[in-house]
């Protein structure tokens, strides 16, 4: 479920955040839950199952013109990162997915072979973690395309990670690399206006969480750098074998998905535990794919990392004394560092960045403020 | 899920049952099912849980202007009824509903009074059931509101009721009156003329599978008669207890909830169970409610129990060594008769009505023939 995420989302929705709307949703339903259940602030709902497992429960609807612009997506994109993004959630809990509804709403314009190639991208993204379709409803729209997905998945009853579990002195890492999915972004930014004003070949989309954005061009992805840092914004792999070995050490606390960028997503740690964080900008691991772009196209590689959002690997604290071994046998397994990138603090602290020792701040701030107008 | 329903609607979608959509869904999705899940055909997706319990889970998407205008629902009975057509498929497996996720996509113009009422009208249709919202999806559209809603309900293992296991010699029954619902819509219909030429009032909606329909003022049922009607269209009751109550009586064969009217309904069982039916119009059950209106207003009370569709009651197939007793048990425990409406047939001998003993022929058929223009 999308507690966490709606929580976030509604920062974007000015209307909606300003008349209190999710206070009120909360305040209505989530004080009768029943207990075992855990209904807000994470990626997904916890709700029991059998007394080994618990089940996660995640849901995202994405909409036409605000999510994605149809002319402007590859409907294979849009396929494979619709259900993506949903099992990055389960990945933040620890748990594996299993199975996945899909609605959708389909105006009369849209062509079997859009739909055709929507369902190959879906089935590129269930492929690895074999989650099964196994219903879901269709139904005419006199709007735009509506897609919901919601993936149900499973956890180890007491390994499923909670954004609320982080505490002082843990340890905050990431694994993998940050920023690479914003650089594909301003690249597809960067065509967008070119592709416009030349209007030239197909052209397919990004998705954003936070609104939709537009067009580039299939090919003309001669430059590899380019090519990798778009396809990691259009094609993310969620990190489900990573989040999953990883609830499974001793002295692992807090994990999320980093959805919003480093910078948005620690603030949710920070609120739904309690804490505060120092994190070291220099410390951000950062591909040689976005360094040499950043410098080619002149931005700052370090901040895209920070602020730049849709990275899809996972953010975890872990306890102080704990971190080296699980860090090593990270490295062990999956054959890349699980990177240390600060510590978390007292709440008073609240969040401080450094380069080094030196005092830094970043000079955007979170997903919504760094690419929306 | 919807699969059913899927189908089912896809009769209705005209250009996507032309292309085949669900054809391409089907062979695409359903054929990599792991065994245990059941995909296809019925109001739910049956899914392992525990040995003793089954998972049951069914989804339904709901889009302004095609599903209901905005400006003609009262935001409650909207509440109402997209969580209670909902409940009506855990019904109709024999299960207990126990989780429900919200996705809405809402334009600017909404107000939070909207939401209020809305969620006024699903706490409504949650409380008898105890079914908990666990989680969702907030976002803004362009375009109209959209509402996903998935539940997740469970049900013993082995009494799941699938639409596939009517076999000939079955007696065919139904747990509640046809046609009020029907008949309440009639009412909205001939309102909505009237409403509009007048402009009277505040209006509410009510909301059909097949497409949004309009208009009545909310005051002015100085009649009981049309009162009743047009809250059995607005509130109906999902037929929880009955369908769990059935399900575990001996004999009980197929099962499914009256969502398209009987004359929809029956055909899916037919080709899901690969049997035919005789349905006797003289023994649907029709209140008299719906016989005086229909007298008042002259039409046909039998053809709307048949034909009107969205009473969700269940309509089920019973051995018949066993149905005099199941029949029994029914009316004590909930004070009513367990219709019997015709008897299950081979394949070869189709669907074919009567009225007593003499062949009868339906003017209209199913629900969107009916309604539709």
């Amino acid at each position: 479920m999308r507690m966490g995420k709606r929580l976030k989302k509604s920062e974007g929705l000015a209307g909606l955040g300003e008349f209190g709307f999710i206070a009120r949703m909360s305040r209505s339903f989530l004080k009768g839950l029943p207990a075992g259940v855990v209904g807000i602030g994470d990626d997904c709902a916890v709700l029991s199952w059998t007394k080994r497992e618990r089940m996660l429960v995640t849901t995202d609807m994405l909409v036409e013109d605000r999510h994605f612009i149809r002319k402007s997506v590859a409907a294979a994109d849009l396929g494979y990162k619709s259900l993506a993004v949903n099992l990055s959630d389960i990945a933040a809990m620890g748990g594996r997915p299993k199975w996945a509804l899909l609605s959708i709403g389909i105006p009369m314009g849209v062509s079997i072979l859009w739909l055709d190639d929507f369902f190959k991208g879906w089935r590129t993204a269930a492929r690895p973690s074999g989650v099964h379709l196994v219903g879901g409803d269709t139904t005419r729209t006199p709007g735009g395309i509506v897609i919901n997905v919601v993936v149900i998945g499973l956890v180890r009853a007491g390994s499923e990670k909670f954004r609320s579990a982080a505490r002082p002195g843990d340890v905050i890492a990431v694994t993998g690399n940050l920023g690479d999915s914003g650089g594909g972004l301003r690249i597809l930014l960067d065509r967008e206006g070119k592709s416009r004003s030349a209007g030239e070949g197909p052209e397919i989309i990004f998705l954003s969480r936070s609104g939709g954005r537009t067009l580039f061009p299939v090919d003309g992805y001669a430059d590899r750098d380019e090519a990798r840092l778009v396809r990691a914004h259009m094609r993310p792999r969620p990190h489900l074998e990573e989040g999953e070995w990883i609830a499974g050490q001793a002295g692992v606390r807090a994990m999320m998905d980093v959805s919003d960028g480093i910078d948005s997503d620690i603030r949710r740690i920070m609120e739904q535990s309690g804490v505060g964080a120092a994190i070291d900008l220099n410390r951000l691991p950062v591909s040689a794919e976005l360094r040499r772009m950043a410098e080619r196209r002149g931005f700052d590689a370090v901040e895209t990392a920070a602020a730049g959002g849709e990275d899809y690997c996972l953010l975890v604290t872990v306890e102080q004394g704990s971190f080296d071994k699980v860090a090593a046998g990270f490295k062990r397994r999956f054959g890349r560092p699980l990177a240390a990138i600060g510590t978390i603090r007292s709440a008073s602290y609240g969040l401080r960045y450094f380069k080094g020792t030196r005092r830094a701040e970043l000079r955007s701030r979170g997903f919504d403020h760094f690419f929306q107008a």
